[in-house]
């Protein structure tokens, strides 16, 4: 038995939403209830950002009803950032605040940035000799945190993008005979695995379903292949859906299309517009008609249309995180291990941060078939359970109903943080 | 009571297909089954077109199962076109095929254009003394048709976009402190109906809960009046999310987004692109980072987001069509009627087909507020009750399962059509 630390503890959220983000906080908070060593449960505003400035919130206080809301409310409830810790004296003040509060256990929800923010918090507090349990869960609709076997947030994603492309491809299907070609942009910057779920809307009878080509930043987008791939499509179904993830590179690395905006706080590029980019090829090479969609920041909050298994695996995370932080554990993340067998069946256990952090899960080469278009046998065997369930959303007046937390302030007891 | 007319009936859709036009189709077709004087119940395949080719299958040897599906499948069971009738003989060719089927009663599903068309098919058989019935069947998102209070498909489109809205919104707040402006395209080509309706998606109780801007196709468009619209919010709120209907216009009433696509093949323009256009305004004129989504096709068929309200309407036009003809009515539409009366009730009623074709609904002034940019009461209390109700779509492997007609085809007895 690890030595008992008393103190209170802190959860907070960083990078993007997803739909169930707050799944996580409600299986931390939850749990947290159930261990006399945690004294307080706080809150952190908006990530670390707000933890630098001692915006802490009572999550003690919250209705029973708000926590359990947050199972189905999509986005971040406390509050997110892509605020990165880049000085020593800013990690100094993280620790300060813990210790001005007597924060014991901290439980960082997010990607890998957010992970890598953990682990240096972590390290920090060993440094300096003050006791600190620190345990990431897992967050990221673009399940590419290495090490654990999906991530809390991919299997709503990919639920969604399935539905609305199983729609769109009905209706495509209804109008005349007209070649039409179709794409959806989807989200997934380093990685394709949200755009490669989308084969999961495929029926398993019909092999001319929709989605008929999917393109993915793990291979090098050639707009020759491309065309050609379209025309293939063409000559066997009256249209061709394509999915594409936002992030599809060229030969050279470089992103296929560029928005006119510049870069994020941890310097990636952001994204948009290679869906139109794709339907202009088309129009420009073949005598066709395209379309383009592109599902925006709405995807990764569809709570209205989640996994209840994803759900389910955020909660238990989140609960995850605070089991081991009391038995001792820290410098963790909790990650998501799949069983061995015929039947899907998820369990918790941990990794070490610096493991976690800035590492990129790519698909594995052999789970993208041959033709660079579609996905495998082994890929849909890993993908489909995660998508399993309906998280029942109650809707008010025609729609979705969420919390808000109440989110009463801690008094702050330290002077200002000076930023950048 | 009319003369009694005894024969074949024949059920289409035509146009752009919604999330529930093919619960009027169960709705003709359960309705077709109580009255004796209908002996076959048929299905025309992709509107007047598959009339011309003499394609119709037999909707009476589809399986209970497949009929009740119908109610929650979107787009169109039948198959639709845009395919508009020029030539006489194109007239001609369908009463041939009626004639040649006993087909006495013709019930088309779809919006102005189409039921132009099914005006002109009642007038020609009047002329040339052939018995027929023929209703039509209100159908469109847009919800532009005269006379009736609402058309079915409309309340679900709003529905699905409001959730999304909503959702969005949701993840923009929890954002960290960046002004950010998200502009969400919506569909509507000649009147604001949907765009207006996201206005739902606000709570009663917070002024500033989002959609915070509208733009209608009703109210020509300034770039310097949305430039300061988009300023006057981030005052007050640290995002700005914007939904737009893609057929906005500016002054001389051009469409302010002109996608490179031609037009259909009724001259309407293609439309595309203002969502992408209204963020490259926010990012020249104010310094602030701007993103834009496009919800495309699917949100026409979002049947897994859909309104009970709209669903049950769109079924009961359908029998309502049934009942009128047999009743002896012809070269109508169906309508829906709003009872007078504190409590939203919707009864049908029928309306001339002349006074439909071609007529385009815009919102009353006095439902858009005076700022341009948000509805009034009056509209609220309008379109609130239209998306009340969640339809249960079943899943299957985690995607929402939907019916496909088995489309057991009816023998050609005529020769082909020549086409232009």
């Amino acid at each position: 038995m690890a030595e008992e630390l008393i103190g209170n503890c802190l959860v907070a959220q960083s990078g993007g939403p997803t739909a169930v983000i707050n799944a996580s906080v409600a299986g931390v908070v939850s749990e947290a209830l159930n261990h006399p060593c945690i004294e307080e449960i706080y809150g952190g505003m908006n990530g670390v950002l707000g933890i630098l400035k001692e915006e802490l919130i009572d999550l003690a206080e919250e209705s029973q009803q708000n926590i359990r809301g947050l199972r189905h409310t999509p986005a971040s409830a406390l509050g997110t950032c892509r605020f990165k810790l880049k000085r020593d004296q800013d990690y100094e003040r993280i620790l300060e605040v813990f210790e001005a509060h007597n924060i014991r256990y901290f439980f960082y929800a997010g990607g890998n940035d957010s992970q890598d923010t953990a682990d240096k918090i972590s390290k920090l507090a060993q440094k300096k000799d003050y006791a600190l349990r620190v345990i990431g869960v897992p967050k990221t609709i673009d399940n590419d945190l290495v090490t654990t076997d999906h991530c809390p947030g991919y299997g709503s994603v990919v639920k969604y993008i399935c539905s609305v492309v199983k729609e769109t491809a009905l209706d495509h299907e209804a109008m005349g005979q007209h070649d039409l070609v179709s794409i959806i942009e989807v989200m997934g910057r380093n990685a394709g695995w949200i755009a490669a779920g989308a084969t999961l809307a495929k029926g398993r009878e019909n092999p001319h379903d929709a989605p008929h080509l999917i393109y993915l930043p793990e291979l090098s987008f050639s707009k020759e292949k491309f065309v050609e791939d379209v025309q293939g499509v063409l000559k066997k179904n009256k249209y061709c859906l394509v999915v594409v993830g936002e992030g599809l590179l060229d030969k050279d690395g470089n992103y296929v299309a560029n928005s006119a905006s510049s870069q994020d706080a941890f310097g990636h590029q952001q994204l948009g517009g290679v869906g139109d980019y794709l339907a202009s090829l088309v129009e420009e090479n073949l005598a066709v008609k395209a379309r383009s969609s592109k599902l925006g920041t709405g995807q990764r909050a569809a709570a209205h249309c989640s996994s209840q298994t994803d759900n389910d695996e955020a909660f238990m995370a989140g609960q995850a995180a605070v089991k081991a932080a009391v038995d001792g554990e820290t410098d963790k993340m909790v990650i998501l291990v799949r069983s061995e067998g015929e039947n899907y069946q998820c369990e918790t256990g941990l990794a070490d941060l610096s493991e976690i952090a800035n590492g990129v899960k790519e698909i594995p080469p052999e789970w993208i078939s041959e033709d660079g278009v579609s996905m495998s046998a082994k890929f849909i065997k890993y993908c489909q359970p995660l998508i399993q369930g309906e998280v029942e959303v109650p809707y008010e007046n025609g729609v979705p109903s969420f919390v808000r937390l109440s989110r009463k302030r801690i008094r702050k007891v330290l002077d200002p943080h000076e930023f950048e």
